[in-house]
């Protein structure tokens, strides 16, 4: 048995581009075993891609090899590259930004190029396809890997840690009864917003459960959300309909409506833009 | 190899959190093999829930385990389970009604109660995190329990059956040329609607394929369809657009569009509201 | 380990009617490996499942076996069958026209009728249902052939390659800087078309990267696009929002807008109806 590989992508499983990254592995090696995470990253949306591949990498085992294919720059001068988390985990992706959550809260031990000479598929006349290094690179290049064929040495070159790409994140503020962050990414289908305020850390600055919390969320200065929500545990301690700060999966920060949804009923979006900040009512 | 472990829940795929679930299985065993049955169970449907059970469990070898999380009550009272099937199936779950068509078509041989303060997965903070127990019970549970690390018994303690939760569902009723019953679910993709009433019933009362029989649906008393329908072996029989009663892959009366969308064009829902009744022309 | 299983059809995952088909595949060989290529070809096209079956097929290791379910006339006279690839491929499908692209382009050396008398599922009272052939008869004998519980062969006599039923396809026409074609297929996520045009034989027609070219499509004789074009090697090359012409995943002259959406921008749909021209600007 190999060792696990992990695909998430921004294609969707509508068409075929999935089914022959799949067959790539399989003529790889047969044994081989592929696993989902998502392809429903919005499509272009680097930003996903790297907090898609930060969210369940904790959970998964050391040594699993995850495959992220988000990479509106294919065929452009942007890196395909290898990298080795500090936690044993491994990443195949474009070095376009993809790996900027995980590089930020888990850290990068090394990072490699791949040596596209040598780990490019050649087959069916793909040498002049220019856009589906999911397929031709990465599929290929990470089966190898996964296979034992070749060795994470093997995949190519290393480069400086450093110089992989970092997409801007605005950094949490917590103080006394003060929490600023925000809204970093949204579960598209219950609708809720997850901030990047560590819950913990609002907690140690006199935030409570049961307590009520003047949240606003203002996108490029402008509020577009303004009320006081009670921070509970659960759902359930609220009335179907109702607004609510919890504690997310990872451990931060998040707004829902229960039994609702917070991301339409309020017209919130994530990244940067959109600012969020707790204080007392 | 383990016990097969089979997924259903209404997370979607569209976020990481079938992907957390899933690393935490392999974390537990990795040679474990994960099968999907549907990740688009409507948000909060528990009786979606219970219905997707129930409509594929006789496929499966006996020994399969279902983990099925639709769980709205999550870090509520509601029980983690363990529900042992009458045909040896088994299905890990909150017990919140989604075991309903189960006990009722098939029948529960035991049901436990999964012991949480041994059975729930301690990782990267997750101690904290009340509103994920797709991840931190269930699947980690389910896991253990497929990978022979647990027994059944060592789920946690059993309680009696007839505690299980069970959802109302009106009964069908079959006499000569008269069938009632209830629009018991749809399938989204096709737009056809299952209804609870046994094909097998309504032909031994007279029903024969090739008649043409009224159609009646209401909701809450108020009539919204009602039609002179054929009953029909398959829908090429039929013209294109013309709505039609067929036997159904459970052998229950449905309806359709041949090559159209009868919840669509209709506007017919599901679930104990909407009554539907077959009687002679 | 047997053969490779790979499904496709057009029932979406939103109820449990792929998890019936997988729990038969697993009640035949629980050792059996279940991959998934898409279950979103659009309900009832014929024409799709042809091209998605056509797509990934040659990337894919010799042998795999592919089962193909879009199915509208299930249950009436047409032939549920297995046909074998010039290369070695296999597919399980019903032979309604899903067989189009891989004979016309790959090639087929066998077809044979499935012998539904020793191949269909009895189980759980299925003997009734005229409408799951997917279930009951595809998944089933696939296993079965996968498994190498009986050969291919035995699947059931073969028939004459040229009855297998073929849909038309309007061939491509390419002279010194002309090249005509329709719009095969979408790629509904990314919104490309890809044309049956082979971008090497444009190439050596006079067509040259960094070349302008009049890009005309008609339905049914209305012009409802006309637009000079560059053609590129890779979607960077031009700026976001720029409509253009590159070579797709599998060699064809393909249409985009760089960051954007070439189906819902201009309209453009799929199939003989839809013709496109290049010519010089």
């Amino acid at each position: 048995m190999g060792a696990l590989l992990v695909f998430q992508t921004d294609f969707t499983k509508k068409e075929g581009a999935v089914s022959a990254m799949y067959g790539v592995v399989k003529s790889v090696d047969a044994s081989l075993e592929i696993l989902e995470s998502t392809h429903d990253i919005p499509r272009f949306d680097i930003w996903s891609a790297s907090y898609r591949l930060y969210q369940p990498i904790l959970f998964w085992p050391e040594g699993t090899i995850f495959v992220s294919v988000v990479d509106p720059g294919v065929g452009t001068s942007r890196r395909p590259c290898a990298a080795k988390t500090a936690t044993g985990h491994f990443i195949i992706t474009p070095d376009n930004g993809s790996l900027t959550h995980i590089q930020k809260h888990i850290g990068l031990l090394e990072v490699r190029e791949i040596d596209t000479s040598r780990h490019r598929l050649v087959k069916n006349g793909n040498q002049d396809v220019a856009i589906f290094h999911g397929r031709d690179v990465f599929a290929y290049c990470a089966a190898k890997f996964a296979s034992g064929q070749i060795s994470f040495e093997e995949i190519g070159p290393a480069y400086p840690v450093d110089e992989t790409i970092m997409l801007p994140i605005v950094d949490s503020q917590v103080k006394p009864l003060f929490a600023q962050g925000i809204c970093e990414i949204d579960d598209p289908n219950f609708g809720n917003i997850w901030t990047n305020i560590h819950t913990k850390e609002a907690l140690a600055n006199g935030f409570a459960y049961g307590g009520l919390y003047r949240t606003q969320i203002d996108r490029l200065g402008e509020v577009i959300f303004d009320k006081a929500l009670p921070l509970v545990h659960t759902f359930g301690e609220t009335s179907a309909g109702d607004p609510l700060i919890y504690n997310d999966e990872l451990n931060r920060f998040a707004l829902a409506v229960n039994l609702g949804h917070f991301v339409n009923q309020y017209g919130i979006g994530y990244g940067n833009d959109y600012r969020v900040t707790f204080t007392q009512t």
